[in-house]
């Protein structure tokens, strides 16, 4: 791709602003903290793994920006970790970032070349992990599949290939993927927006539909596999995703068809009892009493407008991650896949 | 309301124009033919009920401005039986009107009178039968009803005040009815341009959702009801309505909430055994890539996008009509609704 999903280049975090495709291919150069929290809380740059690689390379913008470095990488990390509440990768790469910058403080090393240099790191084994969770993904597409998928997490979402999407390309390349249908995920449209631009540019056969008509494809028996994303697996395996994933696994459920999760093992978050303690992002309501700028609904008129929902483990066929795969999804085994990490 | 659907006055036929909502509430006034068929060709009313009624009184309206009152009254009915061909309501409308005024012709009558006589009469039986599918209604809602609905179903579909909205609406006159969920509606967002802009001017407390947030909905436990209206009922009890009604069965279905088809008897088609031999309309791909003119998806993607989708009988918790309520549903207790009627 043109322009990387996250980069860091002469001295900014660099990235391909996301609310403006698939029209332009734009770079958003943020060249402080505030840029890239703003940035963030705006979904230039969203979806787990790449958030997890924004917030570090943040870590090293604010340590590098200020006379103090490690005060810098501190205040970063403080403002960046709460940019989106439920996005658990997103602290996680800030924290690493810091950790890196405070063990270099203490041996006196330079504050800021440390915290660039974990979250280059970071970054580097994102795009391992995707293309390892391909690989343990792949035997379970069942050949010549129509695949159904959610929201977007291909490469604009990672370092690498992506979650689902590059299980999805995977399964493609190994020439067992008959179609795949993208929910358009309203309110923000990334499958409109985003993961039709992703099928086009790798050559899937794909069509796009509205949220509401993925039944009618189960009732027809035109769907052998959901695959989507995660933003947060807890330790008993509920995913927590972007809204409209709980819907797909209720449908996948009633109609016999798996339900596959895929996502790295950073986005497990074993602190987490259930989906029942997680903090669920509620966004402006602006995002859906209007579309593409305009307004559709009545000025005043309320939103009900998660960011997310939680599927319970016993809907969740798999989950794979870049250490494996969970198959049932359970407590032990989702503990077992953190551990091999 | 303050511009009614569509009314007679002053010997013109007047609509509230729905293309301009929710932004203004502008009174159509058609004059002529000529006027009203245009506007039902733009979709300025729509809706089954309500284009019976616009179709009667554009009778009417010819014969009234007509010299010879039987010419005018023909001519009208010849251009507004066809304005939209698949709308069998508009044709059965122009047809009562149209015999309404040989009728007089023939008995040396008024045919102008006549003919605005029997389109009075059907838009009063059609609000006779909103109050009746209310009242058979009522006693299905439990007391401090969640309702989720979907699509747009009130008095902008009718001369009374609809069929699912229109229980949803005596609910509330009624004390019964806590919130209302509404479902935007994708691809053409009936549910945040109509029917939240219909729930505004009621008074009705409520949130407008996409339609993928409706699983999170019931996964906490904040929908006691589902009731949705029917643009065909098979002879079986399936239930032919706007694409995302499906979803919405399988997901009550699997929380245990009761699901509701309010509908008249004339959307009964006892004719068709099934929805398996339902032909589904696909509609054209732009609806779902762009809105508004603008494009949300990249160019040259290819959408599926059907306008319905069948529930099956064993989803629908009852059916109920003017003429009474048919629980459970099945071949038997559908038949018997069109046999009272």
């Amino acid at each position: 791709m043109a322009v990387a999903t996250v980069c860091w280049t002469a001295g900014a975090v660099v990235l391909l602003d996301q609310t403006k495709l698939p029209d332009e291919e734009t770079e958003l150069v943020c060249r402080d903290v505030a840029a890239l929290v703003d940035a963030i809380k705006r979904l230039a740059v969203r979806g787990a793994p790449a958030l997890g690689v924004a917030g570090a390379y943040g870590v090293a913008l604010g340590a590098s920006r200020h006379d103090d470095p490690l005060t810098g990488a501190r205040d970063a990390a403080a403002e960046l970790s709460v940019a989106r509440p439920t996005a658990v990768n997103l602290a996680w790469g800030v924290r690493a970032a810091l950790t890196a910058a405070e063990v270099a403080a203490e041996a006196g090393r330079d504050v800021a070349v440390a915290a660039l240099a974990a979250a280059r790191g970071i970054a580097e084994q994102d795009a391992a992990a995707s293309d390892a969770m391909a690989a343990h993904g792949l035997p379970l597409v069942p050949a010549g599949a129509r695949v159904l998928t959610h929201c977007n997490t291909g490469a604009l979402v990672s370092a690498g290939g992506g979650t689902a999407f590059g299980l999805v390309a995977a399964a493609h390349r190994a020439g067992i993927l008959r179609h795949l249908w993208v929910d358009e995920t309203r309110p923000l449209l990334q499958g409109a927006r985003l993961t039709a631009w992703e099928a086009r540019r790798a050559g899937i056969p794909h069509s796009l539909l509205p949220d509401g008509a993925a039944g009618s494809l189960f009732a027809r028996g035109e769907v052998e596999l959901v695959v989507i994303g995660a933003d947060r697996i807890c330790a008993d395996g509920s995913v927590v995703n972007k809204i409209g994933s709980y819907s797909l696994a209720v449908l996948a459920e009633a109609h016999g068809v798996p339900f596959i999760v895929v996502a790295p093992t950073s986005t497990i978050d074993l602190a987490t009892a259930s989906g029942d303690d997680v903090e669920i992002e509620h966004r402006a309501g602006e995002e859906v009493t209007s579309y593409a700028g305009r307004a559709v609904a009545p000025a005043g008129t309320i939103a009900y407008n998660p960011a997310f929902d939680v599927t319970p483990p016993r809907l969740v066929t798999a989950v794979v991650t870049e250490t494996g795969v969970a198959r049932p999804v359970d407590a032990a085994r989702i503990a077992a896949l953190v551990a091999s990490s």
